[in-house]
């Protein structure tokens, strides 16, 4: 596998982006599109949040037409906690695209970011259009890349080149996302796509399969946005076809770019100043250690602890213990990038200062052993510092 | 009911406290006793979490004994995370007192709070109990609830004074806790004493009640410690028995003492800067009402904005959201201090002016309305500021 962190949505064969300030926004790009030239296979992963946003609930239907020929990107603008209104605005974008793309509504996807609550100026949008159809070129995903951020401070693109046994394929990515949630200036967003030809229910199964392993995998505050979304369109512009034998290695390269795309996130999380992996291991389900690893990564005292430096064994025992798994804590082990800390139940013998040797790391592991079975789960996360409360303390 | 908020748990008749410096801590008291002159019924409400600390282990056994004759507590080592040789450490020092007070060990509580993961200084204890016993005196409430604290800002005492048929009775209560939880220096312990007469298993019912609706209801930071612990004793003194017929004007007692320790927990929560109640209504059970009220209560998004006085409902949308409760968010009602601020979902058409104006206060009451049903749950919570930061992110 060929793998590019400088190349994006218009890498695979068959895609044109565009992007430009239509003034939600006061500088800066704020609408995107990216067009797949061949009506593409859809599937998308939306948020769990029950006041899920307009788009949204819209993209929610669409995803599920035969084909989708394109998807609008704001942000600024969350288009969230807006009532039917704000479903109509939607629909209107969606209306106005197709149009002028000369499709169905049904096969426009939309997504929005930004603040929430406030009613999405679409006379902006529409009155952009034609200057964003012009605009469509294959020369434009890194302004893509640009148009869908918030309070982002990087751009985050990632795409592979993966050999088939019938063929060639390419999957390009680009995703936003400061945390998992900033549902006032910010949302978790990811747009994947591939000139494989593949057919839509097959890429649902493996994009929801990737998803669970890549963007479900992150935390950096624990909450869900209203309008989190991964969407993937499947052009089919390379000729080459992915079937059972050959999906291993197509889902590898999906997974490869969701991962990237994902750790970019947490790096890029709010105030983050270092990237954490917690890995649960020896549980009896993975249920369980999904439960321990989250409770970790999810402790406002560890990620404090993380953020001083500070080796706190002892926070990290409590998260376990909070974390509603049963297990016999005189069996359980921590590690800290590979140093055992925490055998059977109490600190180790190892010394004060390699442990903290440790904490004074960009990239810590945090590996937690139950010794009660076989499975494990890893999730990403990031540290909790002054500076994620200075981010969200002001109202914009 | 007679209310004051200087008295603890020597007002009630028949107890007597004692508190000094055994050395765990390099200054100030931390070690306490308190004792019930004639054997005590007692009931006792213990932490969750699956790593709990040694202490915890031995006062559940202990606090199923036929009568209890004092509590022990230290401030500076919380006994957790120490394996065997903490269990060991903590039932000789439940010997040692026992030994000196003429009882059995099992009559003994203990309660430990401090440091996770360092083993217990039992000599220090026990070097210093003859001395504690000498002075145990009525006069030395304040001592013992001094003793107890970490990083603790005040004292925390409640007590009062019921009349009912049968006679008057006391009940008072000393609690510490900077938050529901700082596994490194702190813990929220609270211990409640009574002069009424009761039977030790209807005591422990009525404890029971009065925790879920009083300390169960707080959060500071969602974390759960290795070492929370509500203790009551119930001495007798008074001659004045609690029967079906009088138990409901007692427990209003109770759930007064604990409510009033409860919000001084999270008004030292740490770092607090606001108080902050949260209570979801017209749920459809008092479950859903309690995950919706928790998940706000928790969000670092929302509390963060409290902390920046930002009346940002998005964020509280979010939140309620994301509590995995079902609802129509069209019929989602929001009110700060009783201003409509989200109406069937959408913002209202309160002034900014107006909503922010709640948000400057230190007191802010948030009510969440989902209109699908009669239930409703309220938690206490604080903000998330950067002192709740600075003050864990230093290893001690």
């Amino acid at each position: 596998m060929k793998k590019f962190n400088d190349k994006g949505i218009t890498y695979p064969k068959g895609f044109k982006a565009a992007a430009l300030n239509c003034g939600i926004k006061d500088a800066g790009l704020d609408l995107a599109l990216v067009l797949s030239e061949s009506p593409a296979a859809a599937a998308g992963v939306f948020t769990k949040n029950v006041c899920c946003a307009a788009p949204v609930i819209l993209s929610k239907n669409h995803v599920n037409s035969e084909k989708v020929k394109a998807i609008l990107v704001n942000s600024g603008n969350a288009n969230a906690a807006t009532g039917k209104q704000g479903y109509n605005d939607a629909a209107y974008c969606a209306e106005e695209i197709a149009f002028r793309l000369k499709c169905e509504p049904t096969e426009i996807l939309i997504a929005s970011t930004g603040i929430i609550g406030v009613p999405l100026p679409k006379e902006k949008i529409a009155g952009s259009l034609d200057k964003l159809v012009d605009n469509l070129s294959p020369e434009n995903g890194e302004s893509f890349s640009e148009a869908i951020l918030t309070t982002d401070t990087f751009k985050k693109e990632f795409a592979c080149e993966i050999q088939l046994e019938n063929g060639k394929v390419r999957i390009g990515g680009v995703a936003k996302g400061s945390g998992m949630i900033m549902p006032d200036l910010a949302t978790m967003l990811a747009f994947i796509t591939t000139d494989a030809k593949i057919d839509r229910h097959f890429l649902c199964e493996l994009l929801r399969d990737a998803v669970n392993k890549t963007f479900n995998r992150i935390t950096v505050d624990s909450d869900t946005s209203t309008n989190d979304s991964v969407m993937i369109l499947a052009g089919g512009a390379s000729s080459v076809e992915i079937n059972s034998g050959n999906k291993k290695r197509f889902l590898d390269g999906l997974l490869t770019i969701c991962e990237e795309l994902a750790k970019m996130i947490v790096k890029d999380g709010e105030g983050a100043t270092k990237f954490v992996s917690v890995t649960a291991q020896g549980c009896q389900t993975e249920s369980d250690a999904d439960k321990i690893a989250r409770s970790v990564a999810n402790s406002p005292l560890v990620k404090t602890a993380l953020y001083g430096g500070d080796p706190n064994w002892g926070r990290v025992i409590m998260a376990v213990g909070k974390a509603g798994v049963l297990f016999d804590q005189d069996k359980l082990d921590i590690y800290f990038n590979d140093i055992l800390t925490v055998k059977s139940g109490v600190k180790s013998g190892e010394s004060l200062e390699k442990i903290k040797s440790v904490f004074e790391q960009k990239e810590i592991e945090i590996k937690i052993c139950i010794n009660s079975g076989e499975a494990n789960a890893t999730v990403w996360t990031c540290d909790l510092s002054h500076k994620y409360v200075d981010i969200n303390i002001d109202y914009n």
